[in-house]
């Protein structure tokens, strides 16, 4: 049965929290790709452009979901990562639009 | 005679190193300080509501200053900061409201 890895409630998203899990090249990548392909989208490291080894991809995950970035769901031997659009844009309106958007 | 700092040109306004830059609770209150009250600024220590010393918070200007989110203007012995509004809306859309904004 799938399972919810734990992460903040709403009212506990920390901007500075979420500005530093956004503020690194491989995680921002990983949110754009979501964005962009929908999610849940699975965790594995060869579903995104990022040159990290699974161990490290899985610290990126841990980084996005304790700040608050993004749901983790476990069934049983995959995982499935969902961005918290809803949340997100009710804390801090237009972060995530800006900063998954195309740079100009 | 003013004379500004050097900082990056628009076009070299990297996001990744803007939200290192704003990824920091002194930081984030410079901004929104600016963004409150307007600009230019004084860079003074006793302007804004936080507990840095003078050196330290010259270390943030300038770490703001060279992700490209301020530019600093000396005129003799002062200092001015202003918020690159309109670079980081046109590289960025939506950002800067985005982290300026009263949290929900």
């Amino acid at each position: 049965m799938a399972r919810q890895l734990p992460q903040p409630h709403r009212d506990d998203i920390d901007l500075v929290t979420v500005l530093q899990a956004l503020a690194d090249p491989v995680r921002l990548e990983l949110i754009r790709t979501i964005a962009r392909e929908g999610d849940p989208r699975p965790c594995s490291v060869d579903c995104y452009d990022v040159d990290v080894k699974a161990a490290t991809l899985s610290h990126h995950w841990r980084v996005l979901r304790e700040a608050g970035v993004t749901t983790t769901t476990v069934d049983g031997r995959r995982r499935w990562v969902t961005l918290r659009t809803d949340d997100l844009h009710t804390r801090f309106p237009g972060l995530l639009d800006a900063v998954t958007a195309d740079p100009a």
